[in-house]
Parts: structure tokens; sequence; C-alpha cells
């Protein structure tokens, strides 16, 4: 049944590729249209807002509809920290190779995270590339970061998540608040993150005809938008290879086996192993980058990983 | 809080080793002692039954007062579809080096994931070295799973469960299954599972004074018990280097990250995710082998780690 999904999605996304690179525009389009697909659960409400310096997006749970948090139907004692009584949020970094994308494009991912833990979720809407390249979005999200500290929230009360370039931002956000001395947050949520603007993994050759999205080519042309010329041998660019994330909080990475940028987790997982970080590497067989957007009924797998990262976050932050 | 915990932990398993190797007594009766006081949950129930060859301990929830034992064809049918409404059951190995321990010394963890899941769990009380040295406990745990089976549990489930060796039996006993003709289970979790026998891990040394339990003296000690002179270059006594994974089901390591077993983790994970199985490698900072024994209270990540792995398994076996 489910290796049928796998296999669907699979072939979903396997569709002609033009003959000449993509504009910024095209790109732009065709990832709104394909987001657009995506199924939003309906127990959730979205307001736009401001946060630091830019739009954001607030995803509130319904509060009519009695949600349980994913995992603690069956006695999960343990689930909800001492953090007081102020439930948890999660900001959120959507993806879109630093290029594309919006807090709408990602919405059916950050809604299935807030209706199953219960939080609320702030998504920020970052500077793009090639328009604004690095560090312009870092210091969108950073900035989002920090309004959130001075609006009274504690540290142990915030969770990053994000996919693909916004899986990076959850990781560089947080190097960059430790750089600027700000405390780090309770957890990291990572989905298919783009952690190494180097390019050297094995999954980038291993996996060129396997993964149903990308290919070499493509990943370096929307990278080369976003590094602009910039050295990519940095933390802030490569954290997959050059961050210390010592003293970092609990780190869950999921990926798809079918992707080119599988290795940017494994590294990261090992590296924060090193570094002496709880860190849960989960890894779904035969599934495409960012998989969980199939949540929602479209693939069993999407939906059972969403539920561990619910179950995760809700560890760390408190739950409502 | 926690990390106050880690450390008591841990300076708790820190105790004077005696001059001379122990005797397969002593290590029998100190890891008794040790394990009697793990505490268990008390919305559980034990039996002692039989399950292939070997006695075993039944463990149910609370809730099912009406449990019928799986040896018996009672109100159940051979033909219950895959998934169906008959619960799933969780066949448990218990830890000890495969020399000492017993369903009993292992039951706190057992009966958290009875409690937390709703599942029941069948304990396979092995045989052990040196009395019995590979592949004795190995062929006890297939003819239990074989029972399972023959008394119209579907493979789909059953999913297995163990602790250091135990953890090791429960990837060994699937492969053993498979070459035996015997289809595979739903789910395979390994609480530090000892999966190399050749002893070849980086973390064999790596972690040398840093695991507060193990030193590489003792850990070659019982293993050259289980051994016997046979060669451990074979996939049954060092599946982290040798088994072929493919086709095996959902897979959730557990580890802590001060463990000399750590590579045996890290490096089955690896070979998992390359053979295109699902695999959720989850490592616990500053945490012991097998630190999920101190769940109850004692050691918060011990209680989220078992929450997890509950997550996990009632993802993959068909919930009460």
């Amino acid at each position: 049944m489910s290796k049928e999904q796998l296999a669907k999605v699979d072939a979903m996304l396997r569709r002609p590729r033009p003959e000449n690179p993509p504009t910024v525009e095209q790109l732009r389009a065709g990832f709104k249209a394909l987001m657009d697909t995506m199924i939003v659960p309906d127990d959730i409400h979205t307001a736009r807002t401001t946060l630091g310096d830019r739009p954001a997006l607030h995803i509130t749970p319904d509060s009519t509809s009695d949600s349980t948090p994913a995992g603690t139907s069956a006695g999960t004692s343990a689930g909800t920290p001492d953090n007081g009584t102020r439930p948890g949020t999660i900001l959120y970094f959507h993806g879109g190779g630093f290029v594309f994308g919006s807090p709408e494009t990602a919405l059916s991912l950050t809604a299935h995270l807030v209706s199953k833990t219960g939080l609320d979720s702030y998504s920020v809407d970052y500077r793009l590339a090639p328009e604004h390249p690095f560090p312009a979005g870092l210091d969108d999200n950073l900035s989002a970061y920090r309004a959130l500290l001075d609006s009274g929230l504690a540290p142990s009360a915030i969770a990053f998540a994000g996919d693909s370039a916004g899986g990076g931002y959850a990781v560089t956000t947080a190097l960059a608040a430790r750089d600027a001395g700000l405390p780090l947050p309770a957890a990291i949520v990572a989905f298919s993150p783009g952690l190494d603007a180097t390019r050297t993994g094995e999954s980038m050759t291993a996996k060129e005809g396997i993964d149903p999205i990308f290919t070499r080519e493509a990943v370096l042309h929307t990278g080369a938008m976003y590094l602009a010329g910039q050295d990519p041998e940095q933390p802030l660019l490569s954290p997959a290879l050059f961050a210390d994330l010592t003293g970092f909080p609990p780190l869950l990475i999921q990926a798809g086996a079918n992707e080119l940028l599988l290795d940017d987790s494994t590294r990261l997982a090992a590296r924060a192993r090193d570094a002496g970080v709880d860190v849960v590497l989960d890894i779904t067989a035969d599934a495409p980058h960012v998989f969980q957007s199939y949540a929602g009924g479209t693939l069993d797998e999407a939906d059972r990983a969403l539920d561990r990262a619910a179950l995760f976050l809700s560890q760390h932050v408190p739950a409502p």
C-alpha cells in the first residue's frame, strides 16, 4: 500500500525538465503551483503579522478542536517539560532553495505540525536570492527569533523547524543566534535540510537519477544565486562541514533516502553526535526530498514522520 | 535538571571494579541486583508461559484483562488480515552480554513499552553462554518467533525489541528468520544493541573511560564466552558489518553517546540506510548503555526515549 504511494509520488515528481534553466519567475511560479496541491489540515487558523523586520504567517491551532499531541495518547508521562505554563512556539523557515517559496508554500508542513502538537507557529517570510543573497535571509530569521525573545517568550519555549533551505536555516539561525550572544532555542527540527553549499556529499552523485526532483545542475544553479560568489566554506553556509554544534539543543533530522541532499543530513547528524548533542536521524527509504509535504492521506510515511516530529517537539517545548 | 540526572546515573554506574574478572555467577548476581533497582510501572501484569522451546514472560497492559496467550489459538484466526483488529505483540529479547540477565532483569524496559503502547509482550528466556554459546540463544529466539507465527499472529502484528545483547538478537533473529524462510516482523527496536563481535568500532577505543559501565576488556571477556572460539566475522554475530538488511522492516536504534558500543548502532544504521530500510538512529548525549532502564522518573531522557520508541512501535504494529 505505502510502497505504491511512494512510487506514485515519485512518478508525479519525475516530470520532463525544460531544456534551459528556468527563470527565477518560473521557479517561483512552478514551486507555488506544486505546493498549492498539498493538503492543509482544516483545524488551524492563519493570520498575517510581522516578526522582526519581515512579514510572517502566524498559524494557530483551532482551540475548539480537541487535538491531542501525537504520541501522548498512551501514557506518555515525560512529554511535558517543566518550562512554565505558557505554551511553546515553533519558529518555522520555509523551503525553496533560498530563491523561491514563502510561508504559504510551506503551509501544509507548518499547519500539520501545529495541528499535531497544539503549539502555534510563526513562519518567516525571509528575503530571497538572487535579489537578496546570503546573509540577507539569515539576518531576517535571526531578527524574527530576536523579536520572539523580546516578546517575552523564553528560549526554552521556542523550537526552530524548517524544510529544505529552511531546514538549513533552522540550524544556521541557531548558529547566528549563538554568535549574537542570544540563547539557543529548545529544539531544532529539520526536514531534508540543505546544509552544505560546497556540495561535496557522496549522495550528490550517488543519488543522481534516483532523486526525482533535483539534478546536481539544478541544485548548483539556485545555490549560486544564494552564494553570489561568496565562499561556501563557512559554518553559516555549510554547517554540515564546518559548524561547531557544541551546546546545541536536541536535534531531529528527517530526510528521504532518495535525495541528492541525503548526506547533508547524515553528516550533520554525525557532527552533532560528536559535539555531544542529542540527535535523531530519521531516514525514510524510497522517499523524496521533503516527502512530509504529502501528509494528510497521500503518503502514509509523511504522516508518520510528522507524528514523530510532533512528539519530538512536544517533548522539548511546553505543550498547551 | 536532566543533565544533573545524567551525571547522577553516570556516577552511580562508575563503581570500583574488582581486580580479577568476575565469575559467571558474580556477573549474573551483580546484574540482577542492579536491575532489581529499576522502576517497573504498576499498570501491567506478568505471567510465566512458554514460547517455542523456552520459558517466557508474558507482559500485558492493565486494560486487556482477557489476554490470551499466543501459544494458544483461542479467539483468533490465522486468517486475520494484515493490520487487522488483533493488537500487535512485542517479542522482547533481554540484555546481559549473552551471559547473564533474564526476562525479569529487563522487566522495567519491557513493561514500560507495554504500558506506553498498550501492546502485550513476550520476553524470551533464551539460553545463555558460556553453558550455551552461539547459536543456542539465537535458536531459542527464532523458535519463539516461530511459535508466535504458528499461533496465528500475522508477522505484520509482531515487532522485535531488545536491549544490549538482546538488541543484537532483535536484528539477528530477523536475519535467522529470513534464512529459515519465515516472513520478517513489522518493526525492530534496538536499545544499545551489540552488533559487532569483531569489536572494531571506533567507539570501542574512543569511549574508553567515558563509558561508565564497560571496559573493552570486560566486553571481550563475556563476548568470548558467547563466541566459544567461533569466527566473529559472520552476519549473525556481527550484523553491523556483514548483514544483508535488504527487505528489513522499519528499524529504530537508540543508544547513549557515552557507550563503547555506540558505533555498533551508527554502523548498522548506515548499513540499513544503504539497504533501503527505514531507519531512525536516535542518540542521547552523555547517556550510558541502555539508559532507558532509568525510566519512571530517575532520568527524563529515559522516559522520553521510551515514548519515542512507543510511538514508533504503534506506527508499525496494530495498536489495541
